[in-house]
């Protein structure tokens, strides 16, 4: 067998899977930023017509992955597996949103990484010749994160300058074996790294390092330089973290700086809407890329986008049992055109 | 591209991943079962030498995969991915035992159904020519599971007749993408299914009719009769739910009691041991797969299983809210010979 695989982590695909649609829901806040005219829909309501967060959660999902289907003009039948997963206990904004829909699922668990993963997944599924078509889809909800996470939103705790701000937002995309694209080339399979950091609300730094292990290793697995991209965005290291990686690569006489952004740092208006460090969540990089990303790509505007998750890996009682936090970022090469390098 | 997907929801690998080695480490109790000679470690500590519950499943998980790796010859540099998860919030049990490895990781949800769900994605990777070597694996521990989904120990609740015992192990497999067998051949992809169930001390009635969907798509998308196994069994209905799923089928004019059990009625003695319906936890049918039946298939006392891991998908949060149990299933077929039918 012809393998796909190249050096340590990464794959390249032979007949790349591609993107057929795609669509990003979020909530309010999210609508109100520099972001509001690419999604799909923006709800004024919070609770998304439901009666608790959670169940709001699975809305988003809901919602982001019928709106996708319908752009995309596929039906429940036609869809071979969705991956998804969330910030949740157990999962249950995704496993809730899936109840009742017949389609076969994977359920995955990355934190904020989970689009990248879904995605990685997905393209595995399809350039291996496992089906037909596939979803990949996540979401987080602001209410939902601070009362699992943090304390009670009555509480009214103060954030540091260091916290992000959890995105109400869902994000999927539906791809085939064979289309026009965009096309998912490659992708790099994150380790979980752990640098000793142990502040909660200093999540950017806790991830940078993975975010760093990740982007080296798709660049030195695949022989793509940073420049061989558009842009490289990660997802969601908001501002201290995105400088950490800028430095990480400084250190290796690499300059990301010119073509990396990150998606924490995109969907809010960092001056203008009190989010501290940037967006955060699973559903902040998720509508990022199917709200703006993927146009972008599919437009013409950039042709080579290297999307990077990056999610922390601690749960509230790992954090009150004084460990640090594990790290992940998975890496998926998005590209309008084919043909790999 | 030739397709290896077959029927709605299942996959027929044309060149079947090789299981090359497995562990399956498990506590006390485990140990005093009718399976204790199985086992390759029993701990009379169930605390694994750590100091707390959490970081004692992180050590099973560990062992684990150290005791499969030896097994196999292999080291973490030859492994591709190792794909895991468990039942803790925000899968810690994987997350901490994974950080330091250096092995590039996959992160999933699927309660106790991730075993299967864990050899289904590894095998799909190999398979589709993805990597060499993968890894699968899961764990549960007693005192974890008990904290997080139920009353504290200490409070010393009474259990239900139809509750299930969270079993304390773990199981890794090692799989290879070329090998002299037992051989993964084909799997099933399982669908959300949720019956209305409401009882968190009944998993094995909520479980049921997702175990009957997924064993009935994989028995009509691949023209295999349940008579095709020598054995089919789900991991972990216990007794109530394997009654659920014998009469599903009988419904349909289909005996499978003859060729069908169920790991968390292999993994106690019910009558001795105190465990009510069964053993239940990702940990229950893992070590049950790694500890016995993947010998009894590389010995040929069993020639094919039907290894199908069962997961409930609820939370702590959502039982609260009132909420019923969605669950899970995917099925794997581990043969000894390579060719299919």
């Amino acid at each position: 067998m012809e393998l796909q695989h190249k050096g340590r982590q990464s794959v390249e695909f032979f007949q790349p899977p591609s993107i057929l649609s795609y669509a990003a829901v979020v909530g309010k806040k999210e609508g109100e930023g520099p972001l509001r005219s690419c999604f799909d829909q923006i709800s004024e309501d919070s609770r998304f017509g439901q009666d608790t967060w959670e169940k709001a959660e699975s809305e988003l999902q809901k919602r982001a992955l019928r709106c996708a289907m319908d752009k995309g003009g596929v039906e429940t039948e036609d869809i071979d597996c969705i991956f998804s997963g969330d910030l949740l206990n157990q999962c249950v904004g995704s496993s809730f949103a899936l109840r009742g829909l017949g389609v076969p699922s994977i359920g995955l668990y990355g934190a904020c990484s989970t689009m990248a993963e879904s995605l990685l997944l997905a393209s595995m599924m399809l350039a291996g010749g496992f089906g037909f078509a596939a979803a990949a889809m996540t979401s987080s909800h602001f209410a939902t994160a601070e009362r699992q996470f943090r304390t009670p939103m009555e509480y009214g705790g103060q954030r540091t300058p260091t916290a992000q701000w959890t995105v109400t937002g869902s994000g999927a995309v539906i791809l085939t074996a064979e289309g026009t694209g965009p096309y998912v080339t490659a992708a790099t399979i994150g380790k979980v790294v752990d640098m000793g950091i142990k502040d909660v609300n200093n999540m950017g730094a806790a991830m940078a390092p993975a975010a760093y292990d990740t982007l080296k290793a798709h660049f030195d697995d695949l022989g793509r330089p940073p420049e061989y991209y558009d842009l490289i965005v990660t997802g969601d290291l908001g501002s201290v973290g995105r400088k950490i990686v800028v430095d990480f690569f400084q250190k290796d006489g690499v300059d990301i700086s010119r073509v990396y952004n990150d998606c924490g740092l995109m969907i809010f208006d960092l001056k203008g809407q009190d989010v501290h460090a940037g967006g955060s969540g699973c559903g902040c990089s998720a509508a990022v890329l199917a709200g703006k990303l993927l146009d972008d790509v599919r437009t013409g505007k950039i042709n080579r986008l290297l999307f990077a998750g990056t999610g922390s890996l601690q749960s509230p009682l790992s954090f009150q049992q004084g460990e640090s936090i594990p790290a992940i970022c998975h890496a998926v090469s998005i590209c309008r055109e084919r043909g790999g390098n």
